[in-house]
């Protein structure tokens, strides 16, 4: 059975995939995004399975009738951050097909879903696809979300032949749905050193992102003296050293990975740099705390260098908590059929973190040995492939058949 | 007379602002550059003054036959950096307008110059036109440049209706020249603390820019332990905070204006911080070791990030002394009329100081009230611009007439 995932990665493979970087640009609503939807289609149609997109864009493919309720959905997301990993998203989308294949009809309807727009790369917001249909995005304001390119989503949707006014809330869709198991490659390396291939989720830690923008003179950099300068490079660099240091005090993350400088000149001294500060702690009370020190010592150096910070809660997420009767159920399962499933909470938002809300929600993680997530060298082995995919067959049939 | 500075003022004043930042965007080879170009043309017309443009598309307007040799130049440039002010480069053009028109004809020819792209802000390199003519800037290298959008200069020329195939040294035209005056408003505040709205030049400090690669490993801002990590955002941030440190200790100067971060994600850890530094000192050995002691720095932070730091010289320009005799005998002459004429090194290269290898050259500054360069609020007071026209004017007169 190895070949059919094999055989189904690499058909999917080199899709967007940038020969210079080596990695994924598969952005919302755009042409790579759109092959990987031609794929999902056509997957869905091989298979006989009853294809459907949603009014949010999600594309779904069926065993047996939905309506019928109670149904059990694997499934992930096709689309990359810049320059993103082969694994993040498609390992879940792929491997469902696979295990899909191995599971024997059952009493309940068995579904596979490609979520829109998880990462956000394109539009800034991430989960667009889950965030509609659960409701914690409101049609209005994702009908205002612009790409880099001054594009909306609506008019991206209508480009790729979708109709922006239908989005929106779509509770009967979920209210079908009794389980629902999202496969990931995980984003640490926390199973890395254990003998287990795959582990199940307990907790996405809380997160949010923060705008941090820092106002000062710009000037010519070859004439002012030091002591004449505003210069906000400097308490963008104080605030970026001083983010790691709360974080690593807190045993929280912190991060700050995108900058925007203006006028961006060699021989000038900003007038404003932007940095957005990515934030994760394993509860809120925590998360507070660093970020309100974070601030606190921003203010403190913009004060000394003349430079006015004004902070921005751009999105914040609340912990999620699993469904824990399912997830207990997942955990005894794997266990039992191979001798371990580690617990595992992650800082990483999902579409199955939003969904936790309104649907039962489990997610499978298999192993990364290098840890590394969102970039090229994201890995995992083709056995460790081929454990999830029969972990989650496993999941899938027990929880279809009995 | 102040009307007519002011009328020539107010003609130029609108092209190519920003109705947002109320800064310039007047980009070599560009539209708003353009339209200064046609400015100066009709200026010239005006006038009756001989015009031409030069191979490398300097722009000369002449009073008599330059031909015959021990001519007396003056000028300055039209473009501008991003979102740059009124005066850098405009006023000594204006000015050199306003102080012909009141010098009577004399022994020696008399030429306004507006040279091309002095301020490097399309294609990364200062002082092109004057670079060009005196050779220090390869036709070769040149017309490998190319701005932001992957245009050419040459393409860029061409599109402006120039010859890009005729770009190269021109000692013929520089040898006709006896000795280059270049107005400029200044770029500091070493004159608005005094009484004199007028200053000569001493030198220009050496300067350079060097590009900082530091390269880590692209991976989730979610889910990557602190300690699994290679940032570079931290040793860029460590970098910006040394280089002003630094500087500081050895009385230089040191600024990161432009920074370029890939994939630049709100939730990745960079891959690659490339950061420009530039760096000015009074003489050569203090500025090697202030930007040595920079690279030592970041390669020892580097190291504790798991980030490797390249350093490149991207340019780097000599000390420049002006000529003796003609800076004597202006500050001489403004003493004796107005009471005196500070002496004043800068940091900021000019195409006084590219033209000073070939020419005798000079340089006078206007005041400037706030110090700031190479922002909307760069400002000399009408008073003081008229100041610069008049002593401009009697400069012109002594070296013309006597």
């Amino acid at each position: 059975m190895a070949d059919g995932f094999l055989s189904l990665w690499r058909d999917l493979e080199p899709i967007g995939r940038d020969a210079g970087s080596g990695g994924y640009r598969r952005f919302a609503w755009g042409g790579a995004d759109g092959e990987c939807r031609d794929w999902f289609r056509d997957q869905a149609r091989a298979r006989g399975l009853r294809y459907e997109v949603d009014r949010n864009g999600n594309q779904w493919a069926w065993r047996g009738d939905p309506e019928r309720g109670d149904a059990v959905v694997t499934g992930s997301h096709l689309d990359s951050v810049p320059d993103g990993g082969a694994f993040d998203g498609p390992l879940g989308v792929v491997s469902a097909f696979a295990a899909v294949d191995r599971v024997p009809d059952g009493g309940r309807p068995l579904g596979i879903v490609n979520f829109t727009d998880e990462e956000g790369a394109r539009f800034g917001v991430a989960c667009v696809g889950s965030r509609l249909a659960t409701g914690t995005l409101t049609p209005e304001r994702a009908r205002t979300l612009r790409d880099a390119q001054g594009i909306s989503l609506p008019q991206a949707m209508e480009r790729a032949g979708r109709d922006p006014d239908a989005i929106g809330p779509d509770p009967e869709r979920l209210a079908r749905i009794g389980a629902f198991v999202e496969l990931h490659i995980e984003q640490g390396r926390a199973l890395a050193d254990t003998p287990h291939p795959v582990g199940v989720a307990s907790a996405i830690w809380p997160h949010g992102r923060w705008r941090f923008d820092f106002h000062g003179a710009a000037n010519h950099a070859g004439t002012t003296r030091l002591e004449d300068r505003r210069d906000p490079m400097l308490t963008y660099a104080t605030t970026v050293l001083g983010a790691r240091k709360k974080a690593r005090l807190a045993g929280a993350l912190a991060t700050f990975g995108k900058v925007a400088v203006e006028p961006n000149g060699v021989n000038a001294i900003p007038s404003l740099v932007r940095g957005w500060l990515d934030a994760r702690a394993a509860d809120r009370p925590t998360l507070d705390t660093v970020v309100a020190a974070i601030e606190q010592a921003a203010r403190e150096r913009g004060g000394r260098d003349g430079v006015t910070v004004t902070v921005t809660e751009e999105s914040r997420t609340a912990l999620v908590e699993f469904d824990t009767a399912l997830r207990d159920r997942l955990a005894a399962l794997l266990t039992e059929r191979h001798g371990g499933a580690p617990l595992l909470p992650t800082g990483a938002g999902h579409d199955a973190g939003i969904l936790s809300a309104a649907v039962p929600t489990a997610m499978l993680y298999v192993r990364n040995p290098t840890g590394v997530s969102h970039a090229p060298a994201e890995h995992a082995t083709e056995d460790d492939c081929e454990a999830g995919v029969t972990a989650l067959a496993e999941v899938l049939e027990e929880l279809v058949c009995r």
